[in-house]
């Protein structure tokens, strides 16, 4: 079960979702909070617009750059999103794979006073959407069902505290986002979204905030909606 | 920081907890409950009483036994329990050592027709306390924070349903268990309690249940309680 790529590299209006059907059942009408709908991944539409510019900077400018806001703002708190489709029976997860390299999940840093739902969804809208503004970035974020933390700039991150650590530079927070029926992807053309099967999600090829994401999504019962 | 090996072999009448202050923060009184209050290790009390009688039998007599069971009863469904104490201002995980031979999470197999928590609740119990029947016997369990499921006798779990999968044999579910203050843990001599730093878990070590439980439990934020 191959993962399969749903950013399209230069069309925006073939492969219109199919929506039919399923209007009946909307994500919220679930009566216990840990079943979640997943829909089809043909119901959804996946284009592209124009590359995000990334910074482009080395490893130790990275590092640096994160110490001077660190000075400036204090802990980086990031926030990402664990949005789930289904195909084949198999809930598979939408990452990005970043300049054809490295992959991650769709989110960023907050803004200093941001709050951590309208972050989410400020970034989704930027990465995910065609329009920023516009009524195509309605995201229903759920709950937080896990952290990571960087003890300091250029070391890995951990799913707790280490010992002794008073001053953590980085949080990194994964929210459970609930995906409508159906919705437009248009994602930068340097930051393709793939979705993955989570029976081949592994740390080596996806790194471990993502190979993780299986267990902490565990909890909740896929219900596939069919059309 | 090694793991800590926290069942005395033979006494039942020393080691008696440090119990002083800290009675006004009782672990009920955090406002938001993904604040979880994690007590020093020193302040539980450590014993062991006479061994459970395990099942002694090969993998295939435990296969066919299951099958057997899976027969007459469908799903067999487990309930273990995550406890964790605090060391060093490190989160300690308490994990059963099994005849001196592999770990396991404190709990098992639910009776047909019990729920999740009053099952816990007894294999806490049985395997953790003196009297099984007593005042000791208090525990507050709270949410579920994964599963775990078998698609079949003999193989490996996952923490989603296979493809395709449609009578699984074992489902697994971990539940964050809220210790008080202090306590007295009474183990069986061949069900060994310890207490492992959560930077020390790995998955050769523990297995794959015991070695996702830092991330499921990662959401929440560990207030450790001091004397």
């Amino acid at each position: 079960m191959p993962r399969v790529m749903v950013s399209s590299t230069n069309n925006n209006n073939t492969n219109t979702p199919n929506t039919t059907s399923n209007n009946s059942s909307s994500s919220s009408s679930s009566s216990d909070e840990n079943i979640v709908n997943i829909y089809p991944l043909s119901n959804y539409y996946f284009g592209s617009k124009l590359p995000l510019s990334f910074k482009d900077e080395t490893l130790a400018e990275r590092a640096q750059r994160m110490r001077t806001n660190y000075a400036a703002y204090g802990l980086r708190t990031c926030v990402e999103a664990i949005l789930v489709v289904e195909m084949r029976k198999h809930p598979h997860l939408l990452v990005c794979q970043v300049k054809n390299s490295f992959f991650k999940l769709p989110g960023g840093r907050l803004r200093p006073g941001e709050s951590e739902v309208e972050g989410l969804k400020r970034k989704l809208s930027r990465k995910l959407c065609a329009d920023e503004d516009g009524c195509d970035t309605d995201w229903e974020i759920g709950e937080c069902v896990g952290m990571w933390w960087r003890p300091d700039f250029e070391t890995l991150m951990y799913p707790y505290l280490p010992t002794s650590l008073r001053k953590p530079k980085e949080c990194t927070k994964l929210f459970l986002v609930k995906l409508p029926c159906s919705k437009r992807f248009i994602a930068p053309k340097n930051l393709k979204l793939l979705a993955v099967p989570f029976c081949e999600i592994n740390e080596k090829t996806y790194g471990q905030i993502i190979s993780g994401v299986p267990q902490l999504v565990s909890k909740f019962s896929f219900n596939f909606i069919e059309d």
